[in-house]
């Protein structure tokens, strides 16, 4: 059995690799960490756990917590991961990362981004970034994997084999995002108390969210040439999922068979990308619940653009199920193993 | 492998069992019902379902289907399963309906409340009515399960103990239920399309809804005399979830622990039942996507009445997650086999 | 103009009563109070009020505010208003308190349900129960108007000219209540927020909410006699609307059509009072934005109960709304003066 | 008093417009139009309006209508308005056509994109696009006005100015426009029913939506010059509200008060258009009920691209709201006259 430990057990992100870490039939969770709620049973915070988890939570002593676990996740605010991480750490036990810490090779775009200051930036040229289906190899050797972020995880992988493969102007590329309110966290804060989400919607963060430089360096590396992006985040109400739509001009006349063609060599083995049918638009709903992104596309020859379809359920594959997928890559286990979960509809 | 066939497989209640059929290692669906879309692929029904399932939808023939399976769900329409049902098929193969054609005894009852005429009542007898944890030893002996409805799993269960020990006067007993949308089917009326029930409640079928008969009949086996209810249905701007609020006189002075202790005699080696702590109200969205029932009450003693809450996932503990229990029972498996999902928050 | 003040302008029960006083041609807010929001520009807050309303947040100092305005809305938390209410302020202005602390006439009653000590009991005995339909001719010669709960108003309108007219049991009364997530308010807590809220139900504060006490003397009050109820609130996914489902015992056999007529004696020429057509259940989306209570009653010959069924919009005849109505009595206006909203579908 | 006559009443820009105009001090509605409700009562099929409108349903005999009413208003399917259009009738009363038949001047575009024959090309030519903000002129000398679609209405308002004064390559002009679910209209289909909708969201009409040639067309007539867009409606799980989130590459560098003063320019006097100020997203919440655009944009240096946004509520600004508007240009009323609804929140 894998010893997993978890720090920032009891936000969203945390709960729900706590769902998947309970089905997943090797592993034992050995540390609920969660700062806010020291000592409080588990179950009292998600009561969805009763009889189900019964620990209580701890305190976020990754230290001690190395000693204990095989792997650590931490699902915490930016910052914290850097602020905590050491050689000796990283000796004894595998980290998967949620936050950004890690995930953008050039510190300097980190602290103007995330305004913070990076406190172990010693780390970040020998963490993976996460994106399994992208740095599958590199993963599996790796001792510090940096967690794709949720909007990243969609926008990159719907855009990913044209982006590789030369089909697009990579000056064009647009990401229209939409996100549901899990994503917000599970911080009281007015905007996002029910009254407040339901029965509306609005862009934020406009020209300025953080997953932006995260979008452009992976997309950068695909394209070979510097990628700078339009990503523009809205929040929707509902629980779960993300749908990004992307717009780019084609570099030449293409067909559909061309682009299936260019998609499939891709993603056609992949366990957890499905590339729908022509005509069929991706819908978070039927994702809920799962690890899985679909993915379609649709070329519009009026204008010469091809607009990409993603959705993924931010929680999953965009958080706790791709954390989980990293897991089996590091452990040598079977890439779905505890994740076949079958989305949940309606 | 159990061989299962199921017929009604595009409603609701029949996604779910394919849900979690699919999920479940010792079955192999074989047979997708639906009249409605015959040859049509299963997944382009539910998209959820791409890659996952590959079968077309087949007609309803239940002969034909009795051949090929260890066991038949049908999830149909009233009537359907009583007009097609026969010795020959039931020498053959298990039945588990989960519409109400074998749910009460009295036929003239079922007749009267549900407007058609019975055309198998001679096996009526024979049927066992499935709820789980009241009838279990009868159900594994049963040829013909009668699949509980989904305000009555809740409505049972939930006053279920403290009927069987006379603690409360059944002449009192109103049950105050509200259920998610998905309860009312996937079929196009305009009282189903999302503006008309999104930010809205009402109550319906008030003093005549078909599910109360039901709750009647097997409440009055618990309590041993005749039992007549109020029973009123609401419908909730939600897919899934049902809690039935419930109020009765209490027939003489008690504490807490007393009910309490009444609970866990008959639920607290229950894997599916759980008894809340003091003070904490069942919250629908707590057993979500599980086969769970969340139990608690609440004495006032100013009144001298108990309020008792119950809440499920209608579509699984009462619909699919209950026929997959039935299942597992008629066949000798762990009764939890397959029906293990832990719930999903938010 | 009457020239109004508001404290408390930014809850959401403010916030409506900004929108509904913006619309009302005899009324001027000169006084939008917000402690929280101090000097910030109203429309800051609300941003839907941009371009509609210019002014900036006050303090909540009642004395210079009685100097300015003809008439001061309390919108407060339980206490405020009693702790700063004086004989010069009523000597001055009339008070609508929208807030419980004068609605109950036994304060010992107030004490214990909010647990909290009164500061002005002496003005208690003055104040006015603010439910128009039913004080309509004391809350005219008022100055101090104590605005009713909105379970309360839903509540006790549905079931009152029954109360009235002896036919129901009063021993026998159950209300089973239903609110939209506005009726919490717009403090920023974990379980208001929209992922906790959203695709769930629960009830609360089962056998103790502090709207009991309030329901069971004006039922009281109209039944003549000591009226002890149970009375359980739940939460709905929705912004807006309460529907309250009430359950009693017949004292005698009646028709349809008796009850009928005892509803039209009461309510026939009230302006915001409908009795639906038989079998039409109320919901709440058919109020929405407006002051109507929309009410309706099934008799259930199988258990001699009657169900009656009230639905109000929380926001507007469960506060704003009905406190403009008072105001409208206190002014002589007519009473339906700004507010003749027609509700809003969907 | 002027009379209307509506054709399409029980839909819902139908239902929308009977709610705007029951509360216009200067209209009395004649006809409530509706083929499926002929002689049912309006309030039985829109139970808002119990006793608040007593007519029932007529059906679509415009030419009698024409004899009675002083201005229709058709909110019907595409191709009824065209097919039923006469010299005569037009010689009689004014028409506020809601559906799509005389917007596009192309007689061949509207074919092609609409898939039917236009039966009454002859008045193309005479029609009035009635955005009113750009037409207010034209509007006012009209018979026959062509309303604005939804989506078209919010993206070519929150464009106009800019594509007017050239400053963006309308080129580059990409449309992200997201709709709630009362755009989808009354008809009763499972694309619509609320299982389907709610928690999901997705793209549809992907490169293919009717409303691009409108959009393409006005935003030509404003640049001078061809325009071809790319437009991308969404479906949220909302009852009403667009967003259209919009970008377009500066054609040379601009300041943000170089911008606003563009908007301003055109904007500033105008009652329904709010230019939000510097950083604040439009939220479709804060113009629900109303008839207000709220309007914002963001300049990004890094990509040269401005993002602009826009909100409405589609069955206000967006259908009944801006049919009443032209309505009122039409027969020289106040443009705001019964147009003044506060929007609602929450």
């Amino acid at each position: 059995m894998i010893r997993a430990g978890i720090i920032g057990a009891t936000g969203y992100a945390g709960g729900e690799l706590v769902r998947i870490l309970t089905g997943h039939k090797d592993v034992k969770v050995v540390w609920y960490g969660s700062r806010s709620y020291i000592d409080k049973r588990y179950a009292d915070v998600y009561q969805n756990m009763f009889r189900i988890v019964d620990a209580r939570c701890m305190d976020d002593n990754m230290e001690e917590l190395a000693e204990q676990a095989d792997v650590i996740f931490t699902a915490t605010p930016q910052g914290f991961c850097a602020s905590m991480m050491t050689e000796e750490i990283l000796g004894k036990t595998k980290i998967i990362d949620l936050s950004a810490d890690y995930r953008i090779k050039d510190v300097k775009v980190y602290e103007e981004w995330y305004g913070i200051t990076h406190k172990s930036p010693q780390f970040i040229e020998e963490a993976v970034y996460g994106l399994c289906e992208v740095n599958r190899e590199e993963i599996k050797k790796a001792r510090l994997v940096a967690n794709p972020g949720c909007y990243t995880t969609c926008s990159i992988l719907t855009a990913y084999p044209l982006a590789k493969e030369g089909l697009i102007d990579m000056n064009t590329l647009i990401v229209d995002a939409k996100s549901g309110t899990s994503g917000a966290g599970r911080g009281a804060k007015v905007p996002n108390i029910y009254c407040e989400v339901n029965e509306n919607i609005k862009a934020y963060a406009v020209a300025s969210h953080r997953h932006t430089p995260e979008i452009e360096e992976q997309l950068g590396y695909a394209a070979k040439e510097e990628v700078v992006v339009n990503f523009t985040p809205h929040l929707i109400p509902m629980n779960r999922g993300i749908l990004a739509t992307e717009y780019a001009s084609l570099k030449e006349k293409v067909t559909y068979d061309e682009v299936k063609a260019v998609y499939d060599k891709y993603y056609k083995d992949e366990s957890f990308i499905r590339v729908l049918e022509e005509g069929v638009c991706p819908e978070t709903k039927w994702v809920e619940g799962s690890n899985y992104v679909d993915i379609n596309f649709k070329i519009d020859p009026r204008t010469n653009r091809i607009i990409m379809m993603g959705a993924i359920d931010n929680l999953v594959k965009g958080a706790a199920g791709q954390a989980v997928q990293n897991m089996n890559l590091l452990f040598g286990l079977p890439e779905e193993e505890g994740l076949r979960m079958v989305p949940m509809f309606p």
